[in-house]
């Protein structure tokens, strides 16, 4: 019987917004190494298939909402590189993914980095290709605004070839270490990229060897088509943020029947995100989501809402979102602003229901009826698994232990134990195989 | 009493090129993490100052003697980062360092990566500023060749502000974290950078907080005017490839006034690179010499001389190293010409010195006689203590335990113990200050 998938999703130490005020949020946990560690940890104990981290490469600050980004706990976290590098060292079997850009970094960095994150946790790497958003990080990276959405796209594009291309520098076997001849490589089986495109300039090879896994797993998140294309083309998981199983069941046949039109023999697993209130009761469940929502600050409220739609601190907090403002660059912003049309909210009502899923959806309720839910939409075509943002942290991932997994499991949903080592073999994912290129000697 | 800084380089488990050929070499073990962990465990229980990891960003494999790159071991390896940010998770006291390029990097990634190692490590990462020297490097980022030695360093000073100042972003107490009020941080205690230079253009604020340290270290490597520039403005510590005590000293007291004319309270500390093949007798450390020496293939041996002086596979190997060679960028090449003149070197004999010392000073003794003359650089103003370069790893770790250590402890110049949890307490150096910046809201 086919098995979810599940991630956890760990920034910030809770997805919610009012997390860090949660009288059991501990103050200052978000810089903590070892409370990360004991949430991997906890997650590995359940078999979860991976951890997660997004990323941003800057403190949204400026033109917001006066005093806005104050009250807003994302600002100051850990390099999710080096925080998966060091929980890899603490933990055996689950999946290490994280968020890098590729319109801030460069292709051998990357290649690189994630190598040895393969290479360090034995196989468990994965890279989140996110192409970044906002002003700010351009900003810290030379530049005055974001690029344009078809040049970055075109850019991640180009990244993610000659990524791929860099993990393919030497082949499986090409380190001999012969101690009595002296060869420590065939240089028949090292190969150069020789990259030359619109973005990069890359010759290789890169100075990693192949991974426990071949190469990291790719993950990929933008529903945009250009971010459809990469992810049919490349990822091995997509997250989206669908809201409805309908939605999200044209979202999995668009993008399986374009990795298919690509000759693509595995297509990319599917994982929704998720925030979960859960408890014994609805009753119990409700009281949870009541109790975070009733912190939203204001300030932090019209923070969230601005990175999508802008400043909205000149409207009235219970009047009506409006419809006029100017177009945003990313699908998020669409979505939310019709979802606003559709079911008549106010501004304090919209920033509510995305602080409560973050963007992604959230469901208030009991074991049996989210698991009813989860169960729903992997059965009929809507996804191959989620990837849960819990609202608060350690909380959310006890709340998976007590309440969801085991009702999971009991319908042979979830697995009960890791069927090997890497995270490609939890995902039950085939080793990629490299194509024939150019040895050093032949460039 | 004043007593050594100790640290010990790690890269490709052991700085001799035949390191590999060793009967007692486990093929494999550069790319395995656990045996890392395993040597930094064993450095950490002898206390230590601090692991260091030497770094390149690329395969230098290109107009190489034929087949010369296929017999060297220094070709694929783990990611510096990474690898610290995992030993990390796995000690508690030593200092971590690695090296990254103020070339090939932008200087929000790089504060914000050691940022991030110092509190996965409570306060104990370090940064060695480099400026990368190799066209194979230029050309996986963007370019045909390396930048002139004097944009550089202008671009390496430039790079050191920027990092320093976003470093700077996030007063020590800035982070309030009010949950009664909503109020996360103080908006008047945190900094924008702004900074447009010739190279950079970044405004910050860097989304980390204050590390355990204030920063992570600062140390730095290059012996030229530029290079001693950065390091008396801002390292730390600062290696060096001495090899006379002369020389030594004449560098050391350079550095220090230097630092002293800049008003640095606290000049640098001067670390010399030493590889030490130490015995119970003094034929016993020949002999682990010997053993290593005749294990350098011919081909290993002039690929190490690539690096400074060129091909030199035209020439008979027992011949004379030619002195007209097309003069070479960095300061090592000359010294090494000008070894190999003074003492009428063969070729041979001249990558036979390098490979036992990798250009750094090596020594074979006892213990008494090697002790002897650390003590004797230490107490004459030639420097403040050694960063060890090991022919062969874990072995060089054992032979410090065995025979160094208790001998640097019997007369008092190596301590017992840590004197606090960070890098910084190790050095005994104070935490730094960070001066006046603007708030957001002044920007």
């Amino acid at each position: 019987m086919k098995q979810m998938s599940l991630g956890l999703s760990m920034r910030y130490h809770g997805y919610h917004v009012a997390a860090w005020r949660h009288p059991e949020y501990r103050p200052g946990c978000n810089l903590d190494f070892s409370s990360y560690r004991a949430i991997a940890q906890a997650a590995e104990a359940e078999k979860l298939d991976m951890i997660f981290f997004a990323d941003g490469l800057a403190v949204r600050g400026v033109d917001r909402p006066e005093g806005a980004m104050s009250h807003d706990m994302r600002n100051a976290e850990l390099e999710p590189l080096t925080l998966l590098a060091a929980i890899a060292g603490a933990t055996r079997h689950i999946g290490l993914v994280a968020t890098a850009s590729t319109t801030y970094n460069e292709p051998y960095h990357i290649a690189r980095k994630f190598a040895s994150i393969d290479h360090i946790s034995g196989g468990r790497a994965g890279w989140n290709v996110v192409t970044s958003w906002s002003d700010q990080e351009a900003q810290n990276f030379n530049k005055t605004a974001n690029l344009p959405r078809e040049e970055r796209y075109a850019r991640a594009a180009e990244f993610v070839d000659v990524t791929k291309g860099l993990w393919a520098s030497w082949e499986e076997d090409a380190f001999v270490r012969n101690k009595e001849t002296g060869e420590f490589y065939d240089p028949e089986k090292v190969h150069v990229l020789d990259h030359e495109g619109a973005f990069f300039k890359v010759r290789g090879p890169l100075n990693s060897a192949p991974t426990p896994q071949g190469h990291p797993v790719i993950v990929q998140a933008g529903a945009s088509a250009q971010g459809r294309d990469i992810a049919a083309r490349h990822a091995d998981i997509v997250y989206t943020v669908a809201q409805t199983v309908e939605e999200a069941r044209d979202f999995y046949a668009d993008l399986k029947s374009r990795a298919a039109e690509l000759g693509r023999e595995e297509p990319p697993l599917i994982m929704p995100g998720i925030t979960l209130y859960v408890g014994a009761t609805q009753a119990e469940a409700q009281a949870k989501f009541d109790e975070l929502q009733a912190l939203i600050d204001p300030l932090a409220g019209l923070n969230i809402l601005y990175n999508f739609v802008g400043d909205l601190s000149g409207y009235p907090l219970d009047g009506p979102v409006p419809q006029d403002l100017p177009h945003s660059n990313i699908s998020i912003a669409k979505g939310l602003l019709q979802k606003a049309k559709d079911e008549d909210l106010t501004i304090r009502q919209l920033y509510e229901t995305v602080a409560a899923g973050f963007t992604g959806r959230y469901m208030i309720g009991t074991p049996e009826s989210i698991v009813d839910d989860m169960q729903l939409w992997f059965e009929t075509g809507a996804c191959d698994g989620f990837n849960i943002c819990p609202p608060l942290l350690p909380q959310g991932m006890e709340d998976l232990s007590r309440f969801i997994l085991p009702e999971l499991r009991s319908r042979g949903l979830f697995r009960t134990d890791y069927p090997g080592t890497t995270l490609r073999e939890t995902l039950g994912r085939k080793r990629p195989v490299f194509g024939a290129a150019r040895t050093l000697a032949e460039a």
